[in-house]
């Protein structure tokens, strides 16, 4: 397998457990959001949106995740972290993964699909903050998008969903 | 007192905690920023920026003010709340603030200041991400925006200082 190939075969197992935890929190009431941190191939954090079980509104997955990782590690810089998110990170959480300074960023769904589930998203994308904040974290697109799409479509079919 | 006047003079009132807050953070050997967070003409969050203490990329003075607040209220929205900070919020803390539906930010010191006291600070202003975004949080700044300045002054004299 080229290098490549196996970045993008490690995104997906990252991606695939972002799911997985977004699907746990859709079960636990809250939103469709998680996301995975890998260090040097090793998964240091999982972890979904608890904005509304734990009443703070920072607590979305990107966030939790980085808190999460940071204890882990005991270090407030990620360096080198590899990140899978299911959705395009608000300016908030790509603004903390630059603070964390972790060094790729993959993401499935977009703002523009937040948004469209109701969420009340600043609407200025992950690259273009990047761009004009003058950032270097990496930011690519994919993979398992439509997966993460989903998971919208998922959430909108509970009707005790809480949107903000 | 008129109205304007009264506005006025309590955001100086909030700004005078969050820079005590700030040199408590000083002290306590973290970076230079304080966040007050006041509900109805009541205060109440008052946190200082706690990275390094808490190891955690992302407990900057306004985040750890946004949780405070919401466990205090406990609410995710903190409608109608009026900020002050000492420095003007980066793009993490000013989408945390609209996350948080917070009404007014009151900030002393700049983005600009921070990043010369050595900050890796993403170069978008607040007001910025707040027009891109679509937010309607409202952006003030001032008052005692020279205190807020002398803040880096007195952190960047101390030789054990943290920077990231």
């Amino acid at each position: 397998m080229g290098l490549e190939s196996a970045k993008m075969d490690h995104a997906e197992t990252l991606m695939r457990l972002a799911i997985s935890e977004a699907e746990k929190g859709i079960a636990a009431g809250q939103s469709p959001f998680g996301c995975t941190i890998s260090l040097n191939g090793e998964v240091i954090a999982v972890a979904h949106n608890r904005v509304v079980a734990d009443t703070d509104a920072t607590a979305h997955a990107e966030i939790n995740a980085i808190r999460a990782a940071c204890q882990k590690i005991g270090d407030i810089h990620l360096s080198n972290a590899i990140v899978a998110t299911t959705c395009e990170p608000c300016p908030m959480c790509m603004s903390a993964l630059h603070w964390a300074r972790v060094k790729q960023v993959y993401y499935g769904a977009t703002i523009a699909d937040a948004e469209g589930a109701g969420f009340n998203e600043l609407t200025l994308s992950a690259s273009t903050l990047l761009q004009q904040g003058g950032s270097n974290v990496e930011l690519i697109h994919g993979p398992l998008q439509e997966a993460c799409q989903a998971l919208f479509r998922h959430w909108t079919s509970n009707s005790n969903r809480h949107c903000y």
